[in-house]
């Protein structure tokens, strides 16, 4: 999406504007739009993200087959016309209950299913280019961040360097955050809470001049999107820190490239800063940590599979190296299996060498 | 557990040298403390909380049956003492690895599987009568503070109610928090993240003088620690906003009462201040939720029925008559229902109205 000069409120103006004048000259209610579908989604060399190619898709009110999902995608319109009106925000689970009601003179709900109300708010992303975020739609509210940096958020000033053990609790929605100061060299996403706490209680983003950041497990839209303003405002590369088996792969190739599902969004989304910086099968025999090796079950090996056959992967001469030594392996580790070469030897020794040596996958 | 005068770190040495003395007297090394099991479980009418009962076991090194669980637990003994000497903390899984190592002269590990250390680290606490956190091992962070409240903590001072619509991220140890200065009447504590950003958003904290805190689901015993300390500390009632269904009463039931593997720890997890404030079956009909009931399946029924045998809930006249309503009911609503009432409907109207009647499960 680029910028733009409309505002979400006045384009969902314009939106049922354009519907009324249809209404008026007697037309059938047309609403046209990207077609969000994997044959749509285009994997591009040059910048290295997914994107939506050409194709297009209408909704029409006088149409079957249609009438259903355009009454449910203008509902989700009302919704965030409402919320941008009075300047509050919802989650997705709300706006499901807000959509949930009977439509007048029949039997039949607007929505029955929280798929049918999600589903919609994505075409209206489509339809008015602004993304869920900016139409006031939050999703789950995840994760933690420390670093010398001072933001501005709802009228405070937080200094997330003075925040004790906790750190700031990231909101589900970073649009609205102002970056007043900004110290740092880099930002460090790491998945797992418990690995944050120990690089926290080190003061690595102090001592390494850096940023860290956590959710736990797959990483909100929030997160990705605080992630890429940074990298985007700031230019700091972003280095990625999960565990050695494919599902630690897919968190970084959704945030580094995008996902098929959000390739709508890959301009506000993918993160194209984003580097992975371990735990790498190579880790394993120069960390001393094959006494932790976890043998693949199936499923491990399907998924690796599936991830090296990706687009952004399947050319990719140090993925592809990776992901056969992986395969070789035939086993995984965890980050934290780290831990039994001392409490602080992730922050003492193994980060600042990566980060030294530049040892990242791009 | 009660007040002692000993550290963590002078209980540890002093384990040790009882051990040790056992082992120059050529006597057989051994430790007594607390049966762990359901069999010495004991529900207290009077405190009205989960307690272990008098029993105990001995676990002695020459025995063929503990010498592997004798070593265990002195290994998470050692580890515990080392984090401690040098002043670091370490979560479950980091311990697993630290321990995670091969007996010398051996090809036996200390331990292989994370349920060993940590049932190990449950008999140290038996053992130790101090806390893990205590021990300076926590579990997953977890969670979001909001409210008049300042604290100290890692050499921060952080105001509760200057931190921009993310909040305090709660840390998995709480135990080092040094409350400078409290404003609130009450606490919230609710499962739901986007709820609490709800009631963030509509600083109800600010105009009902409270303090919101939130989790993602079962509650994590850093908050529930940060909770009964609050509660404890400054006489606040809790009070437990869930869904209308058996997962949510049993939230209630482990915060209130404790757990039953927990409860060599009631005197500090559980929080005999804390009541249901709802979503109550009463509440479908007075607030309009009919619309949103979900039709309970066999597992739901299962659950209910098993809740509403529990020794702390059977002979409960108000909880008897809330499980009676639930069952006929044979449906459950979330608190997000709420929205289809309006926005801030839960916000305005639902829990003041609540707090106000006192319409309270205790």
């Amino acid at each position: 999406m680029m910028a733009k000069k409309e505002t979400p409120q006045s384009r969902l103006r314009e939106l049922g504007e354009e519907l009324a004048k249809d209404v008026k000259k007697g037309k059938n209610p047309t609403i046209e739009f990207g077609l969000r579908s994997l044959s749509n989604v285009v994997y591009d060399e040059k910048s290295r993200v997914l994107n939506l190619g050409e194709k297009t898709q209408t909704r029409s009110f006088f149409n079957v087959g249609h009438a259903k999902k355009f009454l449910q995608t203008l509902e989700i319109a009302k919704i965030s016309k409402t919320l941008l009106d009075v300047d509050k925000h919802a989650s997705l689970r709300d706006v499901f209950y807000m959509a949930k009601r009977t439509i007048p003179q029949s039997s039949i709900n607007i929505v029955d299913e929280q798929v049918e109300s999600d589903k919609a708010l994505e075409d209206l992303e489509m339809i008015t280019e602004f993304s869920r975020e900016q139409l006031n739609i939050n999703a789950n509210k995840m994760g933690s961040v420390a670093g010398e940096v001072t933001i501005e958020d709802a009228g405070d000033t937080i200094n997330w360097a003075k925040l004790g053990s906790g750190g700031w609790s990231i909101p589900s929605n970073v649009e609205n955050i102002k970056f007043k100061s900004m110290n740092a060299k880099y930002i460090i996403y790491m998945e797992k809470q418990a690995v944050w706490e120990r690089l926290h209680e080190d003061k690595f983003w102090k001592k390494q001049n850096c940023i860290i950041v956590t959710s736990q497990g797959q990483t909100t839209r929030g997160i990705r999107r605080l992630l890429g303003r940074m990298s985007n405002e700031f230019k700091l590369p972003i280095y990625v820190l999960a565990d050695n088996d494919p599902w630690g792969y897919y968190i970084y190739s959704v945030m580094k490239f995008g996902s098929i599902s959000l390739a709508h969004m890959t301009d506000t989304l993918a993160i194209p800063n984003a580097k992975f910086l371990g735990v790498t099968t190579n880790d394993i025999e120069q960390y001393g940590l094959k006494k932790h090796l976890i043998k693949f079950k199936d499923v491990d090996f399907t998924r690796l599979k599936q991830i090296s056959e990706y687009d952004w992967f399947k050319n990719n001469k140090g993925w592809q190296k990776e992901f056969k030594a992986m395969k070789q392996n035939g086993a995984k580790v965890e980050i934290q299996s780290l831990s039994s070469r001392g409490i602080t030897f992730i922050s003492d020794t193994y980060l600042p060498e990566k980060i030294k040596k530049k040892e990242f996958l791009d």
